[in-house]
C-alpha cells in the first residue's frame, strides 16, 4: 500500500468512503466504529485518518521540499467539506486499538489550513495538534523494540474530524451494572436527553462491538450525528447480563455468548467486593488467599467474633496464625486477617471452604493476645477498631469501605447452561462440609472430586479425638482413639454422600500434616492435655518427639496408611458404613471414589489396594449393585508422575494434586514463599505465581508424561485435577488440552470451571 | 541329562573323575574345589556327589521296588574304595554354593552300607546322614517358590567322602588380617604344622578361587590329602592385600584385581570398626549417618568433651540434636549419638565431614541436660558412663567395646593407582575445610566438586557474623553485617584454591536452610543476642517472623541471591579476592566453579549468571589467564531437570543435587523419615533406602531427561553428581552409564569412587 493510501476518509463529508481492503485492515479503535456507524447508513461527521507513517512521509518530504504527499493529503481534508463548502473547525482525535489513560484527549475547535503548507507545518495549529497527538502514542522502548511492534507503530492513527454543530453527549451503550440497553450514564450522573434516533445507533454499535461502548454524539436541532466510540469495561454483572440480552434479541448465538464472556470475571459476581478502592489507601499488604471484600470490627478471638455475630455485627477475626482453635472463630468472622501462613495456610485453605474474604501473611502485622492489641505497621489497633480487607488482591484498608454484594440475577445460570452444551470435561468440588456441598451443587457441580476426610475434624470436639490418635504413643492407644473417630467418620460420608444424591464422590483417605493438627500455644497445649487427660509435661515431650522439621513432606498420606494399618481400616470401615447408610435411604445408587494421597512408588498403591480390597470385599457391599466403588490415587509428587505407567495398572483413576506437585517440582514451600515470591515476580523471575496459574512447562510438562504413561498402561484411566488451579481458567484451558475427563475446585469456583472448559472445548 | 548321571565321583579313589560338560556345570561349593584341586594332581580323598533330584529319586524307586538307579548309587559308592579293596569308612558333608550356617555339619565315621538295599534305606546310617543333610538346606519357602528355585533346590548337592587317614587340619589359605599367602589360623588359635608340600595346595586354591579359602586336608604321614574348602570373608584389609599379592604374583593382572574388589568393603579400610559384635548386645538402634565405631565416656556438652579430649579420652556427645552450638564439642567427641534426625541433619552432615561416627535418631533416647542425665529405654545414663556406637549400622553398646584401627598399609593405594588406568570419570570430593581437602587429595581426589560456602561459618565466632547477616532487619544493617563476612570468606577461599593447587574447586553460592543456622535453645537464644547486642525478647520476634515452617523448600539457595543481591556480590568478591591471592602464591592457574544451588527455573541462572558476570568483568580478573572462571548450576529440583535445555545454554557445566532431587522427587523431608523408613523397608514398599542408593526408575529419569536436554542444547557442557549418592557404588554404576564427567563425595568415599567408576568403565 502506498503511503498515499494511509490517508483516507473514513467518513466523507459527502457521499461514502468506499475504502480499499488494506485500509480496512488498518482501522483501529474509534477509526473502526466511526467507519462501521457511517456505512451502515447512520449520520457521521465528516472524519480523516491519517498513520504515523503517512505523516512522518509528510513531514520529511516537507524537508526536501516536495509537496506530493502533501497534496494527497489536502485533497483528504478537503473531504470534510460539506455541501456549504465552507472550511469546518476540526478536532484532532487519537484511535488507539487499546484505549489508554496517557493519550492526548481531544483538542478541539482547531481551525482549518489557511494554506497547503499550513496543513502540514508544526508550527501551525493542525499539524502541532496532530505531531502531538502521534507524540502521546509514546516511543518505542528500545529493549522491547522489534519488527513487529515498529510496524504496529506506523500504523498508530490520527483522526481529524469536523466540529459538529449542537451539544455533544456521551453516553453507554448499556447500563455498567444492570447491562440493560439503552442510552446509560458514562461516570455516574444522568443519562442526557437523547432523540429517540440515538436507539438505533446504540443497537447498531452493541451488535458490531459485542462489548459496552461510550459513545460521543452531537445533537442539532433534534438530529443526531456520531462522533466516535470505544469500548469501556462495565461491571461483571453488567457485562454478562448484556451477554444474555444478546442471544435474546438474536445478535448473538448462544455460542457467541459462552464464547466472550471472560471466565475470570465471573468469581467478581460470586463474594462481595471493594465498590471502590480508588480513594482509599492501603495500610498494608499481604496474600489475597481467599476472595470477595470484608468490613467490620477489629477481634482476636473465636468467643469476640461469635459474640458480635449474635448481634449481627460484622468483624474482622486478626491473628498470627489460625489453627483448629480458631475455625469457630473463622465461621464467625466476615474476614480473615493473619500476619503468617500463605495460600495453603490453615486460614487460607479454611477460608476458602468457608467462603470467607482472607489476607494473609501480612508481614508488618503483629497480633499481642495477651495486651490484646494488635500493631500494622506503626498503627495500633484494639478490638473495635474497623478494618476492611480486599481478599481478591490482599490489601488492608483503615476503616469501613462500601461493598458490593453479589448481583447474579438469572443470567449467570442461563449462560452456564448454555456453555454446559458444548463443555466434554466434568466439572466437581472439593468438598467435605453439607454446606459447601450444597454452594458447590447450586453452583452446577457433577459431584465431588475432593473429600479431604481430614478436613471432617475440623471443630473443637473432633479435634481433641483426632488429636488423641495423633499422640498416641502404642498400637493399643492409637486402637482406642480411632474407634472414637469411626463414628464420626461413618455420619460424615453418610451425609456426603446423600447430599450429592447418586453423583460420584472421592473421599481422600487421611492426610493430615502434622503441623496442621497439633496444639502450638501454651494454651493449646495446656489445653489439649486436659482434654486428652495427660499431664502438660508429657504432651510437651511427646509433640516435642514427633515434630518434624518439614511436615509438607513428613509422616503424611499413604505413609500413616501403611505405618498405621489400622487407620486405613477404620476409615475404609467408616465409608463402607455410610454408603450402605446412604443407599438405604435413597434411589440413586452410590458411587464412591477411595484415593490414596501423596503416593511415591506403585508398591505404596499395591500395599493400599490390597488392604482395602480385602476389608471391601469382606464387607460384601462389593458386590451390591447400590454402592459402586472405584480406587484410584493422588497424583502429587514428581516421582508418582513418572511411576504412572506402573501405577495406572492398579487404579481406576488418578486425580492430580497440583498444589504439592507444584510445591515438589519448584522445591517451594507454599507457606513460606511469600518472602520471595514477590521479590520474584518484581524482578521477573517468575511471569505468573505458579501456584495461581499452573507452570506449564515443568509441572505442566510432569502432568502430561503422567497422562501419557497412565493410558498408555491403562486406556480406562479416568483422569482429574483437584488442585486450586482447576479453578484458574488459564491453567483449566491448558488441562483441557491433555484429554483429562474431570476437573474438581472450591465450590464457589465452578462457575468458572464450566465456562472455561466449555470455551476450551467449544 | 538323566538323575543317574547327578550321581557321581568328583574324586574316584582310582583314577580321574572325568566328567560330562553337564556334571561340571552342577558343581557347586565344596564339590567343585574338591574336584579342581584332584584334576591339578593333588592328592584329594575320594568323593561321591548326589544331587537332591537322583536322591528323591532314588527313594521313590525305592517305594517302586526298582532298582536300576540304586544300582548306579551304589556302583558309584565303590568308587570311594582305593586300590586295598576295602570299604572305607565315610563323612557325609552338604556343599552349598552359598555357606549357610544352618548346614548340617560333617557326618563323620559312618560305617559304608553292607548291602545294596542299606545304600538307599533311611533308617541306616548312610542313606540316614543323606537325608538329614539334603533336609538341612530347608524347604522351598511357598511364598517365593518358583520355577527357578526349584530348580536350584533340584541340584543342591551331598558329598559322600571317604574318611581319610591320619590328622585332620583346617586353615586358612591367607592370613584373614594381613592377606599373606600361606597357611592361617582359621578362628584366632595356632596354625597347625603342616607339610611343606601344602603350600602347593595353597597356591593353587588361592589361584583358581581368587578368595581366601577354610581348607580341610588330612595328614598321613607327612602326606597331604586334600577333603574340601570353601571361601571365607577375610576382613577388608585382608581381601585388599590379597588382591595386589595375586597381581604380584602374576595369577591375577592389575585389571582382575581392580574388578574383583567389592568397593563398599574400602570404606571399612578408612574408619575404625568394632573387632568383632558378636558377644555384644545393642541396647538401641538409630540411624547410622557416619560410618566407623567408636567407644568413649559419655557427655553432653561441648565443654565437657573438649576437656576430655584434651586429657586424651575419647568420649560420645549425646544430645537430643546438633546445632552449629555444638559444632566445637563434635569436633572434640570420638562419635556422637542424637535422639533426633536424619542422614542430613546437622549431626549427620558435620559427622561425615569430621570423619567422625555418628548414630542420629534414636528414638528410643532423651537427654535432659538440666538434670545431666540421659536416658535409652528403660536405662540411665549419666556423664562418666560409657557407650560404644557404631555409625556404619546405626547399633548402640553399652559399655567399651574393642575396635579395629585402619589397617592400609600400601595395597590400597596400589589397587587404586590401577584402578586409574581404566577409570574415565574424574573424582572430586565435597569439602571446604583445608583438613576435609587434605584427607581427600591423599585418598587421591582431583578437585572439590563442592565447597558449601555456608559451611565456612560453622565455627561459634563465624556464627554470630553469619547470623547477623540472616538476622538483620532491613538493607542497610544486612549490608554491613555482610561486610563483616568478606575478610573471612576470602581468607578461606584463598586457603581452599591454594590447597588443591590448580584443582578444580567448584564453590556454591551460600545455601544456608534457616533452620540450620539459628539459635533453637533458650540458652543459644540468649547467647546469639548478647553476641549480636540486641534484646532476647527482640530477637525472639525476630525468629519468629523469619520461621518457615518447611525450611527445606523455604528461602534459600539462588532465592537468597536475588532477593538479597549484597549477598551475592559479597560472596563474588570474596571468591575474586581469594582466587586472586591463592594465584599471586602459586605457578599453577586457579580454575574456579561458581556454582548457583537450587535453581527451578532458568531465569534464576539468567539473573545470577549476569550480575556476577558483570561483578567479574569489572575486577579485571576475567582476562588473566591465572584464574579460569566457569559457572554452572546445581541441579537439584525435578522442575530444573525438566528445563536443563533451558538452563543448559547459559552454563558451563550441570551438577546433580541427587539428596535433595530424592526429597522432592519423593516428596520425603530425609530428616523426618526415619518415622515411617524402617516401616517401608520391612514391608517391601522400598526395596532399598533411596537416599543410599539412587532411584533409577525416578530420580535417576530425571537424571538422565536433564542430561540428554541439557546435551542436545550445549554439547560441550560438563556433568557431575555431587550428593551423597556420588559415593555409593551401586548408584556410581548407575551415573556412569550416564555420560557424567564426574563425581564428587566426601573425602572417606574417595577410594570408593574411585575402585566403583574404574569397574564400572572396564
Amino acid at each position: 500500500m502506498s503511503l498515499a493510501q494511509e490517508m483516507f476518509a473514513v467518513a466523507p463529508a459527502l457521499g461514502k468512503a468506499n475504502l480499499s481492503a488494506s485500509q480496512l485492515k488498518m482501522l483501529a479503535g474509534k477509526a473502526r466504529w466511526i467507519f462501521r456507524v457511517g456505512e451502515a447508513g447512520f449520520p457521521t461527521v465528516p472524519t480523516i485518518a491519517i498513520t504515523r507513517a503517512a505523516w512522518d512521509a509528510l513531514q520529511s518530504e516537507r524537508a526536501r521540499r516536495d509537496t506530493r504527499l502533501r497534496t494527497h493529503w489536502v485533497a483528504c481534508l478537503f473531504k470534510l467539506v460539506g455541501k456549504d463548502g465552507k472550511p469546518p473547525l476540526l478536532v484532532v482525535r487519537t484511535s488507539a486499538a487499546i484505549h489508554n489513560g496517557g493519550l492526548q484527549p481531544a483538542r478541539v475547535g482547531i481551525p482549518a489550513p489557511a494554506a497547503p503548507g499550513d496543513a502540514v507545518d508544526p508550527g501551525r495549529p493542525l499539524a502541532r495538534a496532530i505531531k502531538q497527538a502521534f507524540e502521546s502514542y509514546g516511543f518505542p522502548d528500545a529493549a522491547w523494540g522489534n519488527s513487529r511492534s515498529d510496524d504496529d507503530r506506523a500504523r498508530q492513527i490520527v483522526l481529524v474530524q469536523a466540529v459538529a454543530e449542537g451539544e455533544v453527549e456521551q453516553f453507554l451503550t448499556r447500563n455498567s451494572i444492570t447491562g440493560v440497553l439503552g442510552p446509560a450514564p458514562l461516570n455516574g450522573g444522568a443519562v442526557p436527553r437523547l432523540p429517540d434516533s440515538v436507539d438505533a445507533l446504540i443497537s447498531l454499535l452493541d451488535a458490531k462491538a459485542g462489548r459496552h461502548m461510550a459513545c460521543l454524539v452531537a445533537i442539532h436541532r433534534g438530529q443526531v450525528k456520531f462522533l466516535s466510540a470505544r469500548p469501556v469495561q462495565a461491571t461483571a454483572a453488567g457485562e454478562l447480563e448484556a451477554a444474555v440480552d444478546r442471544v435474546n434479541r438474536k445478535v448473538w448465538s448462544p455460542h457467541n455468548a459462552v464464547s466472550r464472556v471472560d471466565p475470570n470475571r465471573l468469581t467478581q459476581l460470586l463474594h462481595p467486593r471493594l465498590k471502590s478502592a480508588e480513594d482509599a489507601t492501603p495500610i498494608a499488604t499481604g496474600l489475597g488467599v481467599s476472595p470477595g471484600a470484608a468490613s467490620g470490627i477489629i477481634t482476636f478471638n473465636a468467643e469476640d467474633a461469635a459474640r458480635l455475630r449474635a448481634r449481627g455485627k460484622h468483624c474482622i477475626l486478626v491473628v498470627n496464625e489460625t489453627g483448629p482453635a480458631d475455625i469457630e472463630g473463622m465461621k464467625a468472622a466476615t474476614g480473615i486477617l493473619t500476619a503468617r501462613g500463605g495460600m495453603t495456610s490453615h486460614a487460607g485453605v479454611i477460608a476458602r471452604i468457608t467462603g470467607k474474604p482472607c489476607v494473609a501473611g501480612v508481614r508488618t502485622l503483629s497480633v499481642d493476645t495477651t495486651e490484646n492489641v494488635c500493631r500494622i505497621g506503626d498503627r495500633e489497633f484494639r478490638p473495635g477498631d474497623r478494618l476492611t480487607i480486599d481478599g481478591s488482591d490482599g490489601t488492608v484498608y483503615l476503616g469501613t469501605l462500601p461493598l458490593a454484594q453479589p448481583h447474579i440475577g438469572g443470567a449467570i445460570g442461563t449462560l452456564l447452561g448454555w456453555s454446559d452444551a458444548s463443555r466434554t470435561i466434568a466439572v466437581r468440588t472439593n468438598a467435605e462440609s453439607l454446606e459447601a456441598a450444597a454452594t458447590a451443587l447450586s453452583f452446577g457441580a457433577e459431584g465431588v472430586g475432593l473429600a479431604r476426610s481430614e478436613h471432617m475434624f475440623f471443630s473443637p470436639e473432633r479435634m481433641v479425638a483426632l488429636r488423641r490418635m495423633i499422640l498416641s504413643e502404642d498400637e493399643e492407644a492409637r486402637r482406642r482413639a480411632i474407634h472414637g473417630l469411626v463414628d464420626f467418620q461413618t455420619g460424615d460420608y453418610s451425609a456426603l454422600f446423600g447430599a450429592m444424591n447418586g453423583l460420584p464422590v472421592n473421599v481422600r483417605l487421611f492426610d493430615p500434616p502434622l503441623h496442621e493438627f497439633l496444639p502450638r500455644t501454651d494454651e493449646e497445649i495446656e489445653d489439649t492435655a486436659a482434654s486428652l487427660g495427660v499431664a502438660v509435661r508429657a504432651l510437651r515431650l511427646r509433640l516435642e518427639r514427633i515434630a518434624e522439621t518439614n511436615p509438607m513432606l513428613g509422616h503424611r498420606g499413604v505413609r500413616l496408611a501403611i505405618t498405621y494399618p489400622e487407620i486405613l481400616q477404620m476409615q475404609i470401615q467408616a465409608i463402607l458404613a455410610g454408603a450402605r447408610a446412604a443407599s438405604e435411604r435413597q434411589l440413586a445408587p452410590v458411587p464412591v471414589e477411595i484415593m490414596v494421597p501423596f503416593v511415591s512408588t506403585a508398591s505404596e498403591v499395591a500395599w493400599v489396594r490390597d488392604h482395602a480390597t480385602t476389608i471391601i470385599e469382606n464387607s460384601g457391599l462389593a458386590r451390591s449393585d447400590r454402592v459402586k466403588f472405584s480406587f484410584g490415587t493422588m497424583i502429587e509428587l514428581p516421582r508418582a508422575c513418572l511411576r504412572a505407567g506402573e501405577i495406572a495398572g492398579m487404579v481406576d483413576f488418578l486425580s492430580f494434586g497440583t498444589n504439592d506437585l507444584t510445591q515438589t517440582t519448584f522445591g517451594i514451600s507454599r507457606d513460606d514463599a511469600p518472602t520471595f515470591l514477590a521479590a520474584y515476580q518484581r524482578k521477573g523471575i517468575y511471569e505468573r505465581d505458579p501456584f495461581v496459574t499452573i507452570d506449564e512447562k515443568g509441572v505442566g510438562e510432569l502432568i502430561a508424561i503422567a497422562i501419557e504413561r497412565g493410558r498408555a498402561a491403562n486406556p480406562d484411566l479416568k483422569i482429574g485435577i483437584c488442585g486450586e488451579h482447576a479453578g484458574d481458567p488459564t491453567s483449566l484451558k491448558f488441562f483441557s488440552g491433555l484429554g483429562i475427563d474431570y476437573v474438581s475446585c472450591s465450590p464457589y469456583r465452578v462457575p468458572v470451571a464450566r465456562l472455561t472448559l466449555a470455551q476450551a472445548s467449544g
